[in-house]
């Protein structure tokens, strides 16, 4: 029994209200050795009064040494084994832009090159055109028209866009066209099964319209496609945990990952002030909140370890807003580490802090990845987090009599 | 999904060189309720440095309680789970004897055992006859032909021998021909499905050629069989993570159990110096180093407090010869627990220190049981070990985008 099925069978009505703010790449390793982290760094007064209330610990996203993309580290802070329920590439890079994939689609990242006239690429890039010049490509190609399904071409910035199909009884077991070498010509699509030879044969039809239309717009002059994914088959918070779930998120990325798994997307303006503005203004209509903070992620993908600190502070001094509403349960974790040292994420714990009344106290005093380590929660994958907020949220009865 | 799945899809190409050293038998017990155990006793400075520079945890061999052998103990550590990959018996007893087990394999325990002349066994040891005799009776039955399959019986010691079946084929679904009681005859060996009734054929035909040619060698006049064991299918250490890897190992049942995941073995010569200096000269040729100390468990099993805090020094004053090298990652642990106080492998947790240049501190400042308890690493399965070894070794990439 996963824990999906077991949280179907032991849910619970109740009025009780969950906060999940995620800061993203929370996570961290001290500059120096011997130093310290950059959440061990930050003075972040809210957030510890909230750890000497609560419990804390350590989150791992997916397994030990595994470092997880965002989707899979989403995936597991919502309950979802991120090992079991996979996320393709080219579904994250539709929900990155925003574009509202659905259930009968299969979607691919696609990048425009340029070939020589005998079809062999030059180059795979094609020389990084100017965003602008990718909306216009992707405009034109969205001029082809295929009998059986419907076709979207959709920008992203560069070279890059994304193919969506929709249509019935698609499959993704295809292959990459891109040959990943000049000198070669694109390769055909084939489908391994047949509902993937379905896709394939309308993507080379595709394919063949693209170079029709872009013959004559060197650099731009051809299509790869890279990563076929359909759209997943995810239970929604609202038929697993019966939670009514909002995500106040400010990236794309993030508002797809929870439209994944049925969340209402709220528009959260652009500012973590706004999105608090956003919690206060939704908060009798939900039960569950899930707010994302990009920021502790992308200043340590920047290797600004200062910077980290400064975010983390920012959103320590926007806590007591969260706290003024009075949720049941709040939570303050990260998907992922992203070392401001590594520049990447990581594969280390991640700190989780779990306020409720109903924690058992563990003398933990300041949230940090070295204290978090003597946390009542013990080290524990993240996929057992949304169970242990449901028990303190007074959602979830007993198993077994 | 199982972690050699994951190991596959998400490794990457690197130069850095990995060292795990493998103290067999490391964890302990205090001798008196109060007092330290036999590592927390020694005196460990290198150790100790390494520590305070890495991470520390505790390793669980197989599962909670569970006490493991050899063959799990060390599967666990290179990263298979022990409950899924099984070694059995006649296996590792060939391993023991440093016999080239291969695929085409099955081996069984053997017995010499006295029967009187109704065939009922009298002494199922043969009164455990000297081991030259043993390998004058096994040179007598290495005689014994049978069509369709090559035949190993070599030598152990006293009463006891390994026989090996080589041939297409062939199962070890086979009932043991030891009754386990005198006054009973050997039992006849049945398979339970084709492959298996295969072997029993022929291992039925192995034992009444044995009868004959020993029925004048009493007491050593008879045989009986235990533990048949196929040649594990284990997908190499180079299949799975992509490392060239050697074991540095003096002793058969340890260079066997590497052999088995396709390590190459090394000549390691007899003592913990020549290990390193053998590990000096490969140093450039491999990517992971299987080091096995055995002196922590034998004198553990002796029962010798003193005797292993002894060889735990021991093993200290060479690590610096490692470190010399400068790996970038270097594991000290042991596949089991072998408190002297107990004389015997057993289930307790055992120490694990984990070094390179990205662990995060842990406020772990010495090597040993009681500190472990508060590392960075917690208490994880043993199999845990190799995906961490990997990510830390800059050897793995993101799981998913």
């Amino acid at each position: 029994m996963n824990i999906q099925q077991l949280m179907r069978e032991l849910r619970e009505e109740s009025d009780s209200k969950i906060v999940l703010l995620v800061a993203d790449g929370l996570g961290g390793l001290p500059e120096e050795p011997g130093g310290k982290t950059e959440l061990e760094s930050a003075r972040t007064p809210n957030l510890d009064a909230c750890v000497r209330e609560g419990v804390s610990g350590l989150s791992i996203p997916v397994l030990p040494g595994i470092t997880p993309g965002s989707g899979p580290g989403h995936l597991g802070l919502f309950g979802y084994d991120p090992l079991q329920y996979r996320i393709g590439r080219g579904i994250l890079e539709a929900l990155g832009i925003n574009f509202p994939v659905g259930e009968r689609d299969v979607a691919v990242r696609g990048n425009f090159c340029t070939v020589d006239d005998a079809g062999r690429i030059t180059d795979r890039r094609a020389g990084r055109p100017a965003t602008e010049r990718c909306v216009a490509m992707c405009r034109r190609l969205q001029e082809i028209h295929i009998s059986g399904v419907e076709i979207y071409v959709e920008p992203v910035r560069e070279h890059r866009f994304v193919l969506v199909l929709r249509g019935d009884g698609l499959g993704d077991a295809v292959n990459d066209t891109d040959p990943q070498q000049v000198g070669a010509r694109p390769l055909e699509a084939v489908g391994s099964d047949p509902v993937s030879a379905k896709t394939a044969r309308l993507v080379n039809q595709f394919v063949a319209g693209a170079a029709r239309m872009l013959h004559d717009q060197a650099p731009t002059n051809m299509v790869t496609l890279r990563g076929f994914a359909r759209y997943p088959k995810i239970e929604t918070m609202q038929e697993v945990y019966g939670l009514r779930s909002a995500a106040i998120a400010v990236y794309p990325m993030y508002k797809g990952l929870a439209r994944l798994v049925g969340m209402k997307i709220a528009d959260a303006g652009a500012t973590l002030g706004d999105q608090m503005e956003t919690l206060r203004t939704l908060w009798n209509d939900f039960d569950f909140f899930f707010l994302h903070y990009k920021y502790t992620d992308s200043t340590g993908e920047d290797g600004n370890f200062a910077a980290k600190v400064e975010m983390i502070e920012k959103l320590d001094g926007e806590l007591p807003k969260v706290r003024a509403l009075e949720p049941d349960v709040l939570i303050v974790t990260g998907d992922h580490s992203t070392p401001s040292k590594l520049r990447s994420h990581s594969w280390h714990p991640v700190p989780v802090l779990l306020w409720s009344k109903t924690c058992r106290p563990d003398a933990v005093v300041e949230f940090g990845e070295t204290y978090c380590l003597r946390g009542g929660l013990g080290q524990f994958e993240a996929k057992h987090l949304m169970p242990l907020a449901m028990a303190h949220a007074g959602r979830l009865g007993k198993y077994g009599a």
